[in-house]
């Protein structure tokens, strides 16, 4: 194995020597990650990474689906249960297990990510199989152990400009507050506003009724800002509050992992909701109201304080009840289902759909409202961004079926560049090279078709992986 | 910039050779254009065109959708609003402020539209941007000057051999009278059955009762005809005799922009509903109901008379309230949903389906349906035939996909053919150029992988052109 | 006309190479076809087939309902009317019918396999057309008329491995209790388990309580088995005792056919619906609820007896009334619908979707499900697997869909392989040939843009065509 430099450009000589030419432009380029999730302890301790199958394997919830579907149990895997049963605890065989299976990703993705990130952040030059389990695990393990492979050398070597984590609203934001006090080399913060490593506002858990333990978090809501959060009133001036607090440790956005995208303008039914489930007393309907009424009052917010809106809906978690009872919550068992955003963002946008001072990136797990409702939104409302394509679609053919579906009615300025999306800080670089690669072929394509000369399309490459996720996402400054 | 002769057609050398031959065929045929709405008024004054903003931006929401999206507000771009505030007036200043956009269309079939247009028609070779703003202004203006760039002159240079309007049932069609009066220098009518312009019989603002004025257009077709619209029979009755003086004008064609393709067949409903409507006693169900209701009754006079039906569901009309409030109907505000055809169409197929006096062509703005609805009804039913991609599909993506989706279940001559379903008069030509180019290149595909011979690609390629339009749309005579 | 060695490969040279070296490590290779719908009588009794117009056109929904779509209606094509209205009986006169009408279906896969199988199998070079037609006629009657075109010669001639029928728990099996009497040259059973032809447990017709005869059939059932079927639990155990009889007629599958891939886990309602629709008390929601349950139930069947289910939902059977009422069910009046899995499966999957004993392999009409459910699906339970594009979708383009949608997310090896489901015998080897000829293709684009190895794709090709259809349907041993 060893990478290709033509890797993931059309075969075609003369579109894949415009592709060569486009990529030429970005490849150099600064990573900027205005949305994704890794550990934000992991750069404020800085401490080394456990071993390969706990860096790689363990926590990965792409690998460890796929292994599922093949009868591979989330323990021999060596996932945590929940109910303590003793899982596979030597790094060394849930690698082998890995290796062994690694013909399963052939075509994935994740083989794409993984393959660039041990050849180029690691230096191994041959295919990860049975045969060289071993040898991989030692390799790793002894880069591992180099300072050189301490989460913030890395952070520059992979030259990320800036890295935004997510937090729920309920987080102290303690590892933000030790970055802000540091320094790089340079002279740069490596935390707070402006700073390499911000946070970004994710209410999901405050928003849910039925997540367990809502209401301790409305409470522990109320103690960390002095309100009272038995009130909607409070609850909202709480979160406004915490809002600041996000904005202090540098966060610019906002993030909604709601289960669809309902928007309800109604502030007080939303009061009303919000006492009965505070009472125990929230039906079905009440709890999948609340988070539609919410999303219109973070947008309210948003106008004021400029944090600007992202919303991934389309999610049925924890479906596969097994793993979910056995492992917890969010270890690869969410499956998709169909989403609809026109009607159910209405609401929202005759609020603020046209307001100047709103930005709202939307993202889609439903990729047949590329063309329906996305590109429509994002082309014709001011405040609509279309997002990357996400999760089980951020991928070369889901990048390419977006560019194709988005394009011709939003434009490229309607949408709002890559982002990796990531909790596995060793595979950013490998995520922005493949982005960009595949942002590069498909622009290649316009261009041999001669639907757009090569300089417009160059400008659109860097717009695409560099200026455009910097603007929409307000990290400019 | 110039326009490419190879431009749309597949890099591959040998794919694009066939692309190439293919379109020598079709290149030269004149232009069919049996679905569309230019004013037309347009011909029958044969005035100057306005200025060049007046001419291209103005009217044109493919672009002042575009322009919001990105902040820039109607009255800037001079769209008059509804309660008279005054927008700029200046067609320079409405034009610089398009050109400083420019960039925005990038990759959207609207830049090839006004590109070809731009050269093709008005003889500029430059790029449009901020810096030649005005030298296109100044060009555009001194042509549209000319004689040669008047409606008829241009109607005749663009090859354009029927151009069908839409007008609803309570229209004067005096335009259409005007225009059956008058010959051009062959010896041609310009109006009337098979004259240049014909009419398309739209009945949209009679069969929706909560459209504003609703009544008062019921009633008005009453006095156009005669007819006592206060009962359903006579609405029927006035209908039907107005569809023959739309005959009479030269339509071939109905068309109807439902919001669904629901339809249903209970007369003795319709009436019932209709009787409430006319009372102000419509429920919201009533409302949704009578629509489909009036599909069938116009299917079954299309099976009388011999009007072809067109239908396009699926759009959220006057999406962006905002929008609607200010600048009112129709002004780019629009958004897809999805659309459902199996179940909707049934009480239709069940009554007409199969009768060889039918014909009704579907179109979408929903394209998951091309392969799941449209080809399998289009390829199994007799009366039913694919429309070309509408709207936000009708793009060289979009046309791809729509043939990529559709071919193999109902073939090539389940399919309508192309219409360019345009207001924008000086576009035609762009528009027939673009989706004869893409269907070469689709053909050629095809063959270059030995899928068909290149004979039968060419004589597909005819038929999607010309023979198909002229048949399906009943404009042979 | 005649069959380019390169046909259905990319035309850019370089991925073409690739391509025919892919396609040549699979050409040669046993057809494996578990699932299919070729009367079992035919190999049983192997007589000589009958007439040309009898054997490719009058039984072949795909040929007459683009016929119908164009205005031929069954009679003039033959098909038996159900009121015994005579229709065309001359074969001759049916064929030339559809040799002039051959040229709909340009671009189509039944095009690609009639001209594989008039050449490959039938040893014409001609194209047919109305020029030809007689020739054609003459030719193929010869053909058949030779003991070398007899059913088994062909079989072997076929290089077919195994083909699996399908049967309602009702039958007879007496053909397949022929077939397991007889041998072939090599001395290996045509029939039985592990045999040439082996049957699949089809159960649609006693779980569907409004399909007229219903109640005589779980009557049937009982007196087939010597159970009472008059109770649930005596029909759910003479279900699973006609299973075993089909297990010994060589059954390694069930095959599901229900409306939508709704699911319910409740036996005591299922009992209880069951009791009501034999006294012909069912409602609509009943017989919609009692498939549902029905499928958990063969859920816990399959993972006592090892029957490996398939299901494939989302048709609209016998949507065009016309048809359905002159010439009955299953003439090519199914319309697909928009088909839900994600909540749908749930109950089973929860019950059993990380059952190793079970294997469910999904097929789908609604290609929105590839990237959005079903790959999502089969690449998180290990119960899960992706079918083959099916039906409308059994075509060069959506094959294409299918594995460019499908392979980010669950890889290969969460994908059956390829699987003919024809009643058309003699097409059996041109949809094999077709298959084959796509995934080379789409492989070698994979390996042509540096996202896989030439050998990985050798592997995957071997295993899509071969592997994987034998492993995951159970005919290995």
């Amino acid at each position: 194995m060893s990478l290709h430099p033509d890797r993931l450009f059309p075969a075609d000589e003369r579109t894949r020597a415009i592709a060569r030419e486009l990529h030429g432009r970005t490849a150099g380029l600064p990573l900027v990650s205005p949305h994704g999730h890794v550990d934000p302890r992991l750069i404020a301790e800085d401490r080394p990474f456990p071993d390969p199958a706990r860096l790689f394997v363990v926590p990965d919830h792409y690998l460890t689906r796929m292994l599922y579907s093949q009868g591979v149990t989330p323990d021999e895997l060596g996932v945590p249960s929940v109910d303590g049963t003793p899982s596979e605890v030597d790094g060394r065989v849930i690698w082998r297990r890995f290796a062994e299976h690694y013909r399963l990703f052939r075509g994935t993705p994740s083989k794409l990510w993984l393959d660039y990130t041990f050849q180029e952040v690691f230096g191994i030059y041959k295919e990860l199989g049975p045969d060289t389990a071993d040898e991989y695990y030692d390799h790793l393990s002894a880069r591992l152990a180099e300072p050189a492979f301490r989460p913030r050398a890395l952070f520059d070597r992979f030259n990320l400009e800036v890295l935004a984590t997510t937090e729920s609203p309920v987080d102290s934001l303690e590892s933000h507050a030790a970055l802000a006090e540091v320094q790089d080399a340079n002279g740069r913060r490596w935390g707070g506003p402006g700073g390499k490593v911000v946070t970004t506002f994710r209410p999901d858990n405050l928003i849910e009724p039925d997540w367990p333990g809502w209401k301790e978090r409305v409470e522990e809501l109320g103690r960390l800002t002095g309100e009272d959060t038995s009130t909607f009133d409070g609850f909202l001036a709480a979160l406004r509050k915490r809002r600041q607090d996000f904005i202090a440790a540098g966060a610019t956005c906002s993030d909604h992992g709601n289960a669809t995208a309902q928007t309800a303008d109604d502030p007080a039914e939303a009061a009303a909701i919000f006492h009965r489930a505070l009472k125990g007393e929230a039906s079905e309907a009440d709890a999948r109201a609340f988070p539609a009424h919410m999303l219109v009052e973070f947008a309210r917010m948003s106008v004021d304080d400029g944090l600007v809106m992202q919303l991934h809906p389309g999610s049925v978690r924890n479906h596969n009840e097994w793993l979910h009872e056995g492992w917890g919550r969010d270890v690869g068992g969410d499956i998709p289902r169909a989403t609809e955003y026109t009607r159910a963002l209405k609401p929202l946008l005759d609020a603020f759909g046209n307001h100047p001072r709103l930005r709202i990136v939307l993202y889609t797990l439903d990729e047949t409202v590329f063309s329906r409702e996305i590109a429509p939104l994002a082309g014709g409302y001011s405040a609509v961004f279309a997002g990357a394509p996400w999760w089980f679609l951020d991928s070369p053919e889901g990048m390419r079926r977006f560019r194709e579906a988005v394009h011709e009615t939003a434009g490229f300025y309607n949408t709002a560049g890559f982002v990796d999306d990531t909790r596995a800080f060793c595979s950013i670089p490998a995520r922005h090279d493949l982005a960009r690669r595949v942002d590069a072929a498909f622009l290649a394509r316009l261009v041999a078709e001669h639907r757009m000369t090569e300089n417009e399309a160059a400008e659109i490459a860097v717009d695409l992986a560099y200026t455009l996720p910097r603007k929409i996402y307000g990290m400019e400054k």
